[in-house]
C-alpha cells in the first residue's frame, strides 16, 4: 500500500541452484526440513511419519491444542485487532493500529499453527475457510513491492490526501521487529506448503522475502533486526524452496551480527545481539528470547554450511545456558528487567522470568543441536523444558497461559502485572506466546524421532506410531508408554531392519534402567550410556524393545553458587518436576512456613484427575511458624555452630516443637489450576546442612 | 517564557494564616523545620546547633563531601547540559535539551546542598557566585506566570517565528515530573534562605510554587505528580513562609491521590502511588523513591494537621517496608524491574536495587516519624541507612557513586549498565542520586539531635558538639566518640539542665549497654529500654554521660521466609555491615566457593586505611570448590539426611578435604575501592542447619 521506495535493486536472479532439487524433499517436512541439509548427523523424519496417541501425555496435549487453544487463538487475534490492523492497511478498517508494533507476528504463529494441526490431522480442517480469508486480506494488504507489516504500512489515501506521505519503513531495525514479522511470516507459509501444498500464503511470504533479499541482501543496505527470528526462518525458506538467495541473506545477517549497527539506546547492545560477532560470544546474554532465536537460526545455518566456528560458538552459548544460568524446569531467563538472561548461578526462583517463549525457542535450539551432534544431551534439555517450563505456561483447560514462568509465587505475591501473574489469563497485551505455543504444540510429534543412515532414534517417549512409508526405508514403530508418568517405553518394530536407538534419559539414576529385546534382558551401564552420547542401540531384527526406566521420586539440589535456593532440594521423578502448592496444605500453614524433613521418604502418591495430575509425591514435613522480626543475631562473637541458632530469639520460640505434616507434591506444570495461591518448587529442608 | 496559559485562576490571597507567625522560627532552621509543628513530639534543632568534628565519621563525610563532591556536582552540571538546557530557555544557549525531563532538578538539588554547606560553614561560602549565577540563571528562564521546567518550556520565538507555540506544560503529570522539579527548586530555595538569609532564590521559587497553587489548588484543576516529592517540599515552604495555601496544596495533593487520576500506561498504577487512597494503603508498593518520598510528605503532613488516618496509613507502610522488605544494609526496593518494592521477604542480596535515592528518601521518612512519635525504632532505620546503604554509595575520594547498591556481586557480573554497577561512577544518565547524597550529607548534622520540654535526645552518634542559644534553653554539649567504630559514646553537659536521652541502638545485646553518669555506673536493662522506645534518660544535672555499648562482631540471620539468603548469615558490628570481596582472597579462590566455618570465632582485624576501614573482622572460612554440573540427585527415594549430601557426585568430591581459610571482611560501605571484582553480604556457613 505504501509507495514503493524512491530506488529498488532489482530483484535477485533465481538462481539454478543444486538446492533446488531439495524443494521436493522437503514437501511433507516438518518445521525443520534438515533432512537433506550436508552437515547433519540426524534427519528429521517426514511430518506425518509420526502420530501420537491421545492415551499418551503428548498426543493429548496436540489434541487439547486442537480442541481448546487453536479456537481461542483465532477468537482473540479478532477481538485483539491484530486482524483489523491487517484490514486497516487494505483499506478494510477504519481504526487506529493496536498492539505492540509485532502484532502482526499473531497472525503468523496462528497460521502456521494452523498449518501444522492441518498436516497433522488432515481429515478435519475447520479453520481452512479462515486461513483463506487471511491469506487473501495478507495479500491485499501487501505492499506493491512486497512489504507486509501491518505497523508501518499506511492506510490507503484518502480522496484528496496527499500520496506521498513519509515511508516509516525500515526507519527502526533497533526496535522496529519488521524483520522478526517477516520470519514468522515465511515460518507460516512453509507450515501451510509442507502439510496441504497451497502457495497462496507462500506467494505473499516469498514477495516479502524477496524484498528483503533486495534491500538486505548482496548489494543492498547492511543490516539485521533487534529481534532475531528471520535467520531459521530464511533458511527453512531455502529448505523449502532451493533459493539460495534465503539462505545467503540469513548468512549475511548473522556474519555483520554484533557489529554495534542497531545503534545505542536505553538497552545495553546485548539485549539486541548487537554487543559481540556471533563467532566470537562466550556467554548467554541479552533478551533471552532474542538470543536462543539466534541460536536457532545460526544452528540451521550451520546444517547448511557446516561453518565450525558457528558451531563451536553456539556449543559454548549451549553450555553458558544449560550448563549455569538454566533453571530446573529447564526455564531460561532469569530477569524481568530486559526479560534477559543473569549473570552465571543468578536464578532466583521468586523472580524467574522464564518466559515461555524463552522455553520454546530453548527446544527449537535443542533439537537443531541434536540435529547437527547426535549427542543425548540436547534431546534430554528438550525433555526437560517441554514436560516443565513449556509444558507449565498452558492451563488444563488450554485457554489460559503464562508469560513468565516462575518456580516460587509467595504468599500475598502481587501479580497485577501480566509478566508477573501468579494465575495463567486468557490473552497478553504482549501476545507472543500462546500463538507460540499453538505452533510448536501442533508439531510436536516432529521431535519425537530421527533417522539417519544406521536406522531411528527415538529422542522423545510418548505414545503413538513412526511409520516411513517404503521409499523413505519402510519402518513401522508402535510405541506403547504412559510416559513421563511411567519409565516403562515398549516399541515395536513392525516392519523395518535398521538399528533402534533409544534415548537413555540424563536423569536415569545408575542401575535404574533396563533393556529387553524381544524377551532377552540385557544390561544397561547408564554411566556409560550417559558417556558415550546418551543412546542404546539396538541391532536390527529386533521386533519388541521395552527400555523399563526406574522413576523414583528423588530429591535433587543446585550448584552450590546458586545462592538463591541454598539448603533446599527440588523434587523429581523421571523428568518431571514437582512443587508444593498452598491449596495442599491445611488451614492455617502458610507455605513459606513448610520444609521437607531431613531423610524423608518419598512416596508416590495418588493421582488428582482434577488438576490433570497422573502422579503425586507424598513426603513428611514440618511446620515451623515463622515470628515477626527481619533480623536475628545468632553468634555474637562468633559464627553459629553447625548445630545451634535453629530458630532464633527474634524469629520465633525455639523450644516450641516442630510440627510434623504430611506434604504432598504435585507436578510443577500443573500448578495454579486451583486456587490462586503460593507455590514453590525449591523446599527447604529442616536441619539439612549441605 | 512561553506564553501564560489562557485562562488562570486568580492568585491566591496571602492568608493572615497564624502560621505566618511560625516564619521567624523557622529561620536558621535545617531542613525539617518541624520545631513549632503543633503535632511532633521532638523538635529539631537549628541548623547550626549541632557541628560535627572532622574526627569523627559523620564529619569527616561532610568534610569530603564539601572537598570533593560538591565541586565535583558544580563540574557535572555543566558537562551534563543541566545548565545549558536553562540557558537554553533563556535564550543563551543553542542546542537541544539534554538528559531525562527531570533534569533540572539535579541542579536544584546541587544548589540544595551548596545552601546547606554555606550554612555548615558560613566561613567559606565557595559556591556563593556560582549559586548567584543560577538563580539569575533560573529568574531568567522563568515564564511570566512562574513556570520554570526547562524540559518543557521553549527556547525565545525567533523573528518572524508564531510565537503560538504549542503548550507542552503540565500535559502529562503521570510522567512529567514538573511538580517534582517544583519540590526540589523549593527546599533549595527553603534552604538557601534559611542557611543565608538570602529571598532571590526563594522568589523564583514562590513564583512556580504560587502557579501550582492557582493551577492545582481549590478552583484549579485536580492533579498530583507522577512522581512524589513535591508535597514535603509544600510543606517546608509552608514552614518557611507561613503560606497556608501551600499546606493546602499539599493536603489536597495527599487527599487526592491513588483515584487512579494519573491514567493508564505501561507501568502499574502502584508504581506511581496511584493504586489507592493513601489513608487506605497495606503495603510499600511499586517505586521505591516514590512511595519513600511520598510518606515523608505525608508525615510532614501529619505534623501539621495531627490527622491520625494518615499517621496510622503511614505506621503499617513502615511495618510493611521496614518489617518485611528491608535489606540488612536498610536498602530498600528489591527489583530492578521498575525500581520498585518487591512481595514481602523478596529481597535477593545480588538483584538487590536499593537505589541511593531509596535509602536517602528512607532516612528522610524515619527522620520525620521520630518526629512525629519519638520511638528509637525509627532511629534505629536512620542509623542503619545511614552506616550503610546510604554510605556504600560514595567511594572514599568522594567523585564516584553507585545508583543501585547489591549485597552480591558474582564473579563474572556484568556490569556494563549504570544501574547493576560493580564500580562506583562519576555521573549517570539519570543523575538523580549524586546530588541527593550531597545534599543530605551537608544536612547531616541536622539529623543528630532534637529536643523536647524535658531536654535533648540524641539519636546519632558523632563526635561534636551540640550549643542552643541562650533563647533556646542554653544548652551546650560535648559528645566524643568514635562511632560506629567504637561503642563508647562520652557527652559532657558544659551547659543546660535539662533531661538528657541517649539511644540505646536496636542492634546492642543483651547486658550490652553500660551507662556512666557522672563516674556512677548504672545498670542498663537493654531489653527493657528497647520495649520502652530505645533512650536511656539521663535526669537534669549530670556535667559527665558517658554510654559505652558492647560491639562485638556478630552473626546475623534473616528471617526464614527470606529464602534468598538461608543458610547464610551476614557479619555485623555495631550498625555497621561487612562484606567479603574476592580482593582479600588467595589467588586461585573464587569468592562464590567460601564459606564461614560453623562456631568459627569472629575476630576484630586490623585496620585498613586505604579503603577507610578503620575496623575489619576476621574468621576462620573454609574453600569448597565447586566442580561442573547444575544438579546433582542427593535423596532417591528420599529427603537428604541431615549429615548426608553434602556434595553431590555431580558437584565435586565429597571426600576432598575442605582447605581452611583465613577470611577478612571489610565495612560494606567501603566495598569496591579497591580492584572490581566479587562481593557478598550474606555469607554461607559451612555445615549449618538453621
Amino acid at each position: 500500500m505504501a509507495a514503493m521506495t524512491a530506488t529498488q535493486p532489482s530483484a535477485p536472479a533465481r538462481s539454478a541452484d543444486p538446492g533446488a532439487a531439495r524443494a521436493v524433499l522437503t514437501q511433507g517436512a516438518g518445521p525443520t526440513a534438515a533432512a537433506a541439509s550436508p552437515h547433519v548427523r540426524l534427519r528429521p523424519l517426514p511430518f506425518a511419519a509420526t502420530v501420537l496417541s491421545e492415551e499418551g501425555e503428548l498426543g493429548r496435549w496436540q489434541a487439547l491444542n486442537r480442541s481448546a487453544t487453536l479456537p481461542h487463538l483465532v477468537a482473540n487475534l479478532e477481538s485483539s485487532g491484530a486482524l483489523d490492523n491487517l484490514r486497516r492497511v487494505a483499506g478494510r478498517h477504519d481504526g487506529p493500529f493496536r498492539g505492540f508494533n509485532f502484532a502482526d507476528s499473531d497472525v503468523h504463529k496462528s497460521l502456521e499453527a494452523i498449518a501444522w494441526e492441518a498436516g497433522r490431522r488432515p481429515d478435519g480442517q475447520d479453520w481452512e475457510g479462515f486461513t483463506r480469508d487471511v491469506v487473501e486480506l495478507l495479500a491485499a494488504a501487501q505492499d506493491d513491492d512486497g512489504y507486509l507489516d501491518s505497523h508501518y504500512q499506511e492506510p490507503p489515501a484518502a480522496p484528496g490526501e496527499s500520496a506521498t506521505r513519509a515511508d516509516r519503513r525500515w526507519t527502526d531495525l533497533r526496535w522496529g521487529h519488521e524483520l522478526y514479522v517477516l520470519g514468522h511470516l515465511v515460518q507460516a507459509a512453509v507450515a501451510r506448503t509442507r502439510t496441504t501444498g497451497r502457495t497462496d500464503l507462500l506467494d505473499v511470504a516469498r514477495r516479502f522475502a524477496d524484498h528483503a533479499v533486495r534491500r538486505f541482501g548482496p548489494g543492498g543496505v547492511d543490516g539485521y533486526c533487534g529481534h532475531p527470528e528471520v535467520e531459521t526462518a530464511l533458511v527453512e525458506l531455502y529448505r523449502l524452496t532451493g533459493e539460495r538467495a534465503y539462505l545467503d541473506l540469513a548468512q549475511r545477517m548473522v556474519d555483520a551480527r554484533g557489529s554495534g549497527l542497531l545503534g545505542a539506546g536505553p538497552f545495553e547492545p546485548a539485549y539486541h545481539q548487537d554487543h559481540a560477532p556471533v563467532r566470537a560470544v562466550t556467554e548467554a546474554t541479552g533478551h533471552a528470547v532474542r538470543q536462543l532465536y539466534l541460536a536457532a537460526g545460526v544452528a540451521d545455518l550451520v546444517a547448511e554450511t557446516g561453518e565450525q566456528a558457528l558451531l563451536d560458538a553456539l556449543v559454548r552459548l549451549w553450555d553458558s545456558a544449560q550448563g549455569t544460568k538454566a533453571y530446573v524446569t529447564g526455564g531460561l531467563g532469569a530477569r524481568h528487567k530486559d526479560e534477559s538472561f543473569g549473570d552465571a548461578y543468578e536464578l532466583p526462583p521468586d523472580r524467574a522470568y522464564a518466559e515461555t517463549c524463552a522455553a520454546i525457542a530453548s527446544l527449537q535450539w535443542a533439537w537443531r543441536m541434536l540435529l547437527l551432534t547426535g549427542e543425548g544431551r540436547y534431546a534430554d534439555e528438550m525433555e526437560r523444558t517441554l514436560h516443565n517450563a513449556v509444558a507449565a505456561s498452558t492451563s488444563v483447560d488450554g485457554t489460559h497461559f503464562f508469560y513468565s514462568n516462575p518456580l516460587q509465587v509467595r504468599t500475598g505475591h502481587d501479580g497485577s502485572s501480566e509478566y508477573s501473574a501468579s494465575t495463567r489469563l486468557p490473552w497478553f497485551a504482549c501476545a507472543c506466546c500462546p500463538p507460540n505455543l499453538a505452533r510448536l504444540v501442533a508439531s510436536l510429534h516432529a521431535y519425537v524421532a530421527t533417522r539417519d543412515e544406521r536406522g531411528v532414534q527415538l529422542h522423545l517417549y510418548a505414545d503413538g506410531t513412526v511409520t516411513l512409508p517404503a521409499d523413505d526405508g519402510d519402518v513401522r514403530l508402535r510405541v506403547t508408554s504412559a510416559y513421563p508418568w511411567d519409565g516403562r517405553v515398549t516399541v515395536d518394530v513392525l516392519e523395518g531392519d535398521g538399528e533402534l536407538a533409544l534415548r537413555v534419559p540424563g536423569w536415569v539414576l545408575p542401575g535404574g534402567a533396563v533393556l529387553r529385546v524381544d524377551g532377552v534382558e540385557l544390561t544397561v551401564d547408564v554411566a556409560a550410556v550417559h558417556a558415550s552420547g546418551g543412546y542404546v542401540r539396538v541391532a536390527p531384527g529386533a521386533r519388541r524393545v521395552e527400555l523399563d526406566l526406574a522413576m523414583p521420586p528423588v530429591a535433587v539440589r543446585a550448584h552450590p553458587r546458586v545462592d538463591a535456593v541454598r539448603g533446599c532440594v527440588a523434587l523429581r521423578r523421571g523428568p518431571v518436576v514437582f512443587c508444593l502448592e498452598q491449596a495442599d496444605l491445611p488451614a492455617g500453614v502458610v507455605l513459606e512456613d513448610v520444609r521437607l524433613a531431613a531423610g524423608a521418604r518419598l512416596d508416590v502418591g495418588p493421582p488428582d484427575p482434577a488438576i490433570g495430575a497422573p502422579v503425586t509425591i507424598e513426603a513428611e514435613g514440618v511446620h515451623v511458624p515463622a515470628a515477626a522480626g527481619m533480623l536475628a543475631v545468632v553468634g555474637a562473637g562468633e559464627v553459629p555452630p553447625a548445630a545451634g541458632g535453629a530458630v532464633g530469639p527474634d524469629l520465633g520460640d525455639p523450644d516450641a516443637p516442630l510440627a510434623p505434616l504430611r506434604l504432598r507434591a504435585v507436578p510443577y506444570h500443573r500448578w495454579a489450576n486451583r486456587d490462586e495461591g503460593a507455590m514453590r518448587v525449591w523446599v527447604p529442608v529442616q536441619g539439612w546442612a549441605p
